[in-house]
């Protein structure tokens, strides 16, 4: 039996009416767990508030840390992924005001990923999946993810640990389950994700990093070209931290200084 | 106890770890439900066949319609929503291929619109909340519906029975849970859907009725200005049949005789 509660209580499955599995109507947050504690939570408390304020999901936060924390000591080492969805519907598509959110808890082991991710780096795999515009689901990590599963679907050679994702009209978003950083005439650069994307805590962890640090750092319009002159790519998420890109397509990147630099200060953040 | 089955067998409650609800990797449809039998069965497992293949579900298509009307026969009358999903998936948003997919099966009651709907019309809300262009999902009625649910909650008011959709550049596409046709200049015009929105199953019934009839009828790119210009307005799904548009904000439409045609065939079909 693996691990999962909802509401707070041991389960392994869910009412056949929740919103979540009729619209997608939620949010998750997929958490990092070392010697029975959530990494970066507050960072990921405080994108699931912001979320929920955008969705108008009544999402009792207190509540929320309280049963994460205790999973996570359950948990003591692996993944894990906490769903909110608006809880039970009716037919129909309107939601009930103010009615609680339901909140699912599932674990699962550490990732095995290879350890050449992270020190030669990864090709990515050019997705011909386009990310829709849509403003107003940008930056959320909501449960609409099927572009993803259709992004991802499109290789299996495990030759390539992850693929790049570009809007319908060719900027680059993120990676399917990544977000992207570019250093470009010493400048750290991520694509704005104001109109698609995941606003990934690790990107936002980075950011603060950067500018501590007093790197240059901007969030901005980036496209292939973009890409093309720049002097280090690389992929990142909370879980596995930083992996250098070494090669897309015919383009190939070293493993750089900046790459390095940041990696070392994630993997302190995440090697408890 | 509400009647739903899973896979075949009664159960109200899904596995966890379902792909229906961690992505919204899925597809729908919501069925009328007469004497035991499903309404305008043909045409919604032709969406769904369609669907699966567009996502590559592997959808074992003579078991779900043994199913439903299996289902549909034991339901009497009421709505039957059949929801079908990837199955369990383990972490990450990699399918497995060929998985088969899971099938879900819900009862309703007959939803009791006002009368006054079907007679004098209705008035739409006009929502916005704007639909992404998406040529990969546009069509499908899938399970990543945040948008609906987002618009539909953009009012509370029941003298909207139903809102007006258009596309992130100002394109007419739907309504939150109808399909939209204008009459103008005597053609039966209906937003082409290639960008977003659902292919609805009264749509395509009504524009092979109208081709029958030979009753001129395209589906096409459409603005704010042909509603304005338009001699007759209606909204339309599988469940309601046909309701009249009599208002939108400062515009204003009798229900004219091409809307009470049809509505007349379509009662035909749904009031059996």
């Amino acid at each position: 039996m693996t691990l999962s509660w909802i509401d707070g209580a041991p389960a392994d499955s869910l009412s056949l009416t929740d919103r979540g599995l009729a619209y997608g109507d939620g949010l998750f947050e997929t958490i990092l767990v070392k010697t029975g504690v959530p990494l970066l939570f507050e960072r990921h408390l405080q994108r699931l508030a912001s979320g929920g304020n955008r969705l108008a999901l009544a999402l009792e936060l207190p509540l929320i840390e309280r049963e994460c924390r205790a999973f996570a000591a359950q948990l003591g080492e692996g993944v894990m992924k906490l769903i909110v969805t608006r809880g039970d519907g009716q037919r129909g598509y309107a939601p009930t005001p103010g009615a609680p959110a339901r909140r699912i808890l599932q674990a699962s082991p550490l990732p095995a990923y290879p350890p050449a991710n992270s020190v030669q780096g990864i090709r990515l795999f050019p997705c011909r999946t386009r990310l829709a515009e849509q403003p107003l689901l940008a930056g959320l990590k909501h449960l609409n993810r099927l572009e993803q599963v259709v992004a991802r679907s499109e290789w299996s050679d495990p030759e390539y640990a992850e693929g790049l994702m570009r809007d319908t009209t060719g900027r680059l978003v993120e990676a399917v389950y990544s977000n992207l950083f570019l250093v470009k005439g010493g400048m750290l650069l991520t694509p704005d994700l104001s109109r698609c994307g995941v606003e990934g805590v690790m990107r936002a962890e980075l950011l603060d990093m950067a500018e501590q640090m007093n790197m240059p750092v901007r969030a901005l319009e980036l496209r292939m070209s973009d890409l093309q002159r720049a002097e280090e790519v690389f992929v990142c998420n909370s879980v596995y931290g930083i992996w250098p890109v070494r090669a897309l397509e015919q383009l190939n990147w070293p493993v750089g200084p900046v790459t390095r630099k940041l990696q070392n200060l994630v993997r302190q953040l995440l090697d408890i």
